[in-house]
Order: structure tokens, then C-alpha cells, then sequence
């Protein structure tokens, strides 16, 4: 893995991740969600309000099912119970059944024992689509380094070897949020450059991050670009929130406003990548 | 049932909605909702803005005490465990001993099989006041057709003869939600023909209506004026706010201001309904 | 207990408060929150909002150890189920071993038993920092009175006399929520005179009341002190929210605008201490 082997502007393109969200409004992909009660709203309408329809089916006894007919799932430890991680492994069995992408969000892994071991179970289970995390979360799963909850104590740069090894190893694509969002399926990397600092002083937008990515990847082959399309959509969406936002409590309803706003063109235009 | 035995100019009027609107307010019935964890928030706070007063008693240990004193019961199968499915039966239990109004949203039934049987075994152990769906739910807890989670592929009006089935058959209110909701007792029907399509792109607005349809039943003897009425404010308040809205989050926002604003001679001129 | 022995000028000055504030925007303490499925999401972006840091692990499997390094718990009986009570007394041991302050917010004690006995057997297990609640919560918790779910019947000034006796038998702090708050360690009294009779309108205030004393408790000796910071705080930003808002919904978005944009200067100016 040298740096020869990336190429960060062949690897997504912004038409690329336009196209994307044109396929995901004219689709409307169902995206199971099995999530925590803090952002299980938020993460249905950020769902709803890019273009995609949230189902959050998280028991034990329809979990598997559901999984087999949705576009794609998504599975958050940010409050695991007993029941749930138990819905969480028959969703993914499901998913593996039934070839369906899903995307692992492991809040607090190395942080928090229990769920350490519930993320890293699923994914022996069946490789997800998608890990999303922060720098300390993505870490985690690799057993190094302490988280402090959700926050996250690094930076996606200083994690990125691990990463790339977490996508190596995993066959998966490791998107890891901060301040420049690094995503990598192992050999390619790309960087998405947008966003503001407010976006982490609202609960669950890295939570609906992931979500956005169960959706994307419902409708684009390269788990890369759904990654990709997701990150974009978010942050883009976010800048142009955080504009007209006065604090946290306006930037969150300006933020589910532009999602249903933003056209692909402008998310085109609005992107920085690298 | 023939056309002949519907006349919905009588079965429920304009006034009397506003009649039932004051009552609510002066009132503010105790809205006992066991509902699910993607609306909880916003249920209590449609509930709030409306004037009722929500509380969320939804432990096997104390719903069915609590379903004695409230005024009205929410039975929501959103998100359904093994625990607070058997609070939902201790809740029903209660409400059969004191004869509080209880209202079944059976959150995609028909589409998972295991809410479907929950939902059902509900109604078996004592009839509800009111059902609350959309068309899939509604045709669901017949037997019938299939459902897409919480989405409706069919219409109010392609159900509306199973609707009378099932309202005659569980001697119920059955309340089909829609572009135009329609709403029958089995002999009469109601259609309210207010709302906004952004009303489906904020998650709950549906579940709120239940809710709401609880807190009429505790203020109206009659069901069906009741379900009306809940009806009546949600869409109508919706289309108010809809006017100011950029997008679904400002639309939200102004979901809520708007239900407190509302006034009763507001409701009756805005409300249109046959 | 007699009058002479309190001296509300003393007790806690807005300058004290307003130190307060600033120290835990510096700090942005962990604030371990177990709270209801209704108010998680607003509780956690009223933590942020203000500058602490929200952690929801409410998991009989973590909340004993992540007790041990929070800055604060929060303990909230709003919805409590089997494995969420387990969480709580195991938190409440954690936070035992590791001095971390803890507050409980006894959501419905009195007029619900179930719920009652879990908060009274968690003040047996180690006494909270803090007791925040309405007054008949408050009242509930000595087995007086009865409640009407989350509601609160009676006024802070009626169960004054109650509170102080549970504020020296517990050797807490007792905060008891209203038109004016009242806040007592037993001996001293202070009394808040800010806030707007919106703040009931919209769910959730109290219970994120509860969580912004945990914050403070983390940066704060003085558990009074702490006790009267949040509720500074939060009603003085409700003060400033209130006069832009239309309703409930306006609100509540700029009531987390006003949590973040609200200075110590401006808070101490603006604080009605007695």
C-alpha cells in the first residue's frame, strides 16, 4: 500500500456522486435502520429528506426478513441492549442471505468494551459494505488507541494506515469523519473537503452519515462512490445550512431543509474533493 | 353497505370539529402513548402544541395502572420489543377495565409478520376506539395485500371497502390516511380533503395522528368525530405551515407552532371535508 | 430548619454562575446520560448546545464502567424498562466507586409505583448529587401526594418544607422545577425567577434541565452551585428564545441557538437570583 497506489482523482468524481443522488431520489431506496434512541428521528428525516425512505426495523423477530428486501441496512451501536444487538445480528445474516450492502457505524468502539466486541462480531459475521466512523472508533476496531464516547480523540489522518488496513483486512470501505473525511476501500483514497465545524455540535449527524450510506450504496455498485455520494451530500448540504444558521437548533432544520434542496448539480459544484 | 347509507354532510361537521378542538384545549386530556423510538419526541410535542398532555408509560410494569387514569391510550407498533409489546398488552387490559378510548396505528403491518400478529392479537384481546393507518397497514390487518415498511402503495380509496369490513367487523373507527384520508365507522364515512404532500417527507406526522386521535376519543363520544377532528387540526395546521416552509425541517417546526396557533374558528373554515 | 438559616444572597451570586459556565465551556465535560426514549435526542443537543459533551450509554453491560469516567451522570426514569434500570444501578455504583456526581431526575415518581421504587432504591444505593424534579415528583419521592404522570400538580413554594427534609436526609441537593425554581441543600435556599411558560409547551425541558446539572456537577464543588448554573442557564436562554418564537416548535430550535450563543456576561446580567 504506497502512495503510488492512490489516485485520489480518478478514484470518484463529482458527476460521479450527481449521478448517484439522481439515482437516489428516483429510487427511493428503503433503508433499514438499526439505530440508537438518541438520533432514530433525526435519522429518518435526514433519510427522508435526501430522497430516501427510512424503515426502522430493529427487533429480533423481523430483523433477518426485512434485511432480505431492503436496499440496504444500517447498523449503529450508539445504544445497544440486549434485544438489539440480537436484531443486529439477524439483520445481518439477512443482509448476507440476500446479498443486501450494509454499513457498520460503530459509535464508541474502542471506547466501550461490550460493544467493541458486539461491532467486531458483526463483522465477522458478514464484511460489511461500509464502516463509518471517527478517527477513535475506526481505531478501535483495531484494538488500539481509547475513545472518549463518541467523540473522537484523532484525526482521520493520523488513523489512516489503519484504516486502509481495517479495509485491507475486512474487505470493506472504512470512511472515517473529521474535519476532511477520509474514505478508502485499501488501494484507492478519497478526500472530501467540505463541511463546518457546527455539524459537530449537533447529535447524530455522523449517526445519519451512515445512514446516507446504506442508501447510496443501495443504489451504486462501487461502495467507494456511495461512500463518497453520502459524504458529499451531508457536508455540502451542511454548508450551505450553516450559512443562514444562527446556533445548533437552526443549522439542524436548515441542515434536513438543504438535503431536500440541493440538486445533484449543485452537489456537483459544490464538492471538493482529492 | 350501500352508497346510499353514507351521507357524510351529517356524519360529522366543520363546528363540531371546532367544538371538539375547544374541549381538548380546555381540557387537556392525558394522552398515555406507547408508541415508538423514532417518534417519541415528536408525538409528545404535537401532543403539547395541540393542548393534550402526552406521557409516555410504555413498561409492563406500569401500563396497565396508568391506562386506568389516562384519557386516552396510543398503541404504536413502530418499533415493537418483547417488553413494551407486552406493556401494549397491559395498557389494552387497562383501558378494557376502565373504559378508556384506546387508538391501534398498526405501523406496517401486513408488510412484517410479527407486528402484524401483535397488532392483531391486540384488537382480538379488546376493540380498539380507533384504527389508524395508511391503506398497506389498513388491507395489512386483514390479511391482505403487502406493505414497503411504513410506506403505503395503495390508496385510502382502493381499501375503503375493507376498511368498512374492518370497522364493522371490530366494531371500530378505522381511519385510512392519505392524500384524502377517509374515515369510517363501517356505516359512515368521512373524507377530509386538507394536508400537504411534504407532510410524508417529515417521519411521525402519521403516528402523531394517532396520537392526537387518542386525545380526541378522551374529549368526544363519538369516534368518528373524534378521529375527524385529530384529522381535521393535524392537516389543517399542515397546510399552514407548509406556506412558510423551505423544506421538511422548516415544515416541522412550523408543524408545531402552528397546531398551538391554530384557533377552533381557524379549524372549522379552513377544514374541508365530504 | 428556620428561615433565619437562609440567606439567598449569599448562597449562589450570578458571578459564581456565570464562572460556572465559562469553566465548563472549557472543559466540556462527559455527561453520562441515562435518560427516556422521549427526550434523548433534545437532551443530548441541549448538552452540546451549552458546551458539555452527551454520552447515552445506558446498557447494563457499560454503564458501571463508563460511570467511572464520566464528569457527571444523569439518572432520568422518564421511560424505564428492565435492562435500563439495571443500567442505572449500575451506573449509580460506578459513579459510587469513582466520586462522580450524579443527578437524579425522577421523572413521575409518586404517580407511578413502579417507578418510584427504582428511584427511592437508587438514592438508598448511593446518595445523588443532585435530586431535580417537579413538585410533585419531588413530594412523590418521600411517598406524599400523588402525580398526574409527568405533570406537576402542586407549586416549588407548596413542597418547600418537603424538599428541604429530603435535601438533609439524603444529604443531596434538591431542585424542584416551576414558576420560580427552588433549589435547597437543606440549609440554603435559592430561588430562580427566570424562564416562560413555553417551557412546558415543549418536552423534554425538565428532564434536559436534569442533564445540564450533571454537566455542571462535573466543574463545580459546590453541588448548589451546579444546581443553579443549569437552571440559570437554561431559563435565561429560554428568556431570549422565547421573544423571537411563534410557538412550541420556533421554540425549541432557538432555545438550543440561545444555549450556545448566551455568554457568562450575558447570563449573570440576565439571571434573577433570590
Amino acid at each position: 500500500m504506497t502512495d503510488a497506489s492512490v489516485d485520489p482523482v480518478a478514484a470518484v468524481t463529482p458527476d460521479e456522486v450527481a449521478e448517484a443522488l439522481a439515482r437516489l431520489r428516483a429510487t427511493t431506496p428503503l433503508v433499514q435502520s438499526l439505530t440508537n434512541i438518541v438520533v432514530a428521528q433525526w435519522t429518518a428525516n435526514v433519510l427522508l429528506a435526501a430522497g430516501a425512505a427510512p424503515a426502522m426495523v430493529d427487533n429480533p423477530h423481523e430483523a433477518e426478513a426485512f434485511a432480505r428486501v431492503a436496499g440496504g441496512v444500517l447498523v449503529n451501536t450508539g445504544t445497544p441492549y440486549d434485544d438489539t444487538t440480537a436484531a443486529m445480528r439477524a439483520a445481518v445474516t439477512g443482509a448476507q442471505a440476500a446479498g443486501t450492502p450494509w454499513v457498520l457505524d460503530p459509535v464508541a468502539a474502542g471506547g466501550l468494551a461490550w460493544r467493541t466486541g458486539v461491532a467486531v462480531s458483526l463483522m465477522d459475521l458478514h464484511a460489511p459494505t461500509i464502516v463509518r466512523g471517527n478517527a477513535s472508533e475506526i481505531a478501535g476496531l483495531l484494538g488500539g488507541l481509547g475513545g472518549r464516547g463518541v467523540d473522537s480523540a484523532d484525526s482521520p489522518e493520523e488513523v489512516l494506515d489503519r484504516a486502509r488496513e481495517l479495509a485491507t483486512s475486512r474487505r470493506t470501505v472504512v470512511a472515517v469523519s473529521g474535519a476532511v473525511d477520509h474514505l478508502t476501500d485499501g488501494e484507492r483514497l478519497v478526500r472530501v473537503h467540505n463541511g463546518d465545524p457546527v455539524m459537530t455540535k449537533v447529535t447524530g449527524v455522523g449517526c445519519a452519515l451512515g445512514a446516507l450510506m446504506a442508501g447510496f450504496a443501495a443504489v451504486c455498485d462501487d461502495a467507494l462512490l456511495a461512500a463518497t455520494s453520502a459524504t458529499g451530500l451531508l457536508t455540502v448540504a451542511a454548508e450551505r445550512a450553516a450559512r443562514a444558521a444562527r446556533g445548533p437548533g437552526s443549522f439542524a432544520v436548515a441542515l434536513l431543509d438543504e438535503l431536500s434542496l440541493v440538486t445533484p448539480d449543485e452537489l456537483a459544484s459544490g464538492l471538493v474533493l482529492s
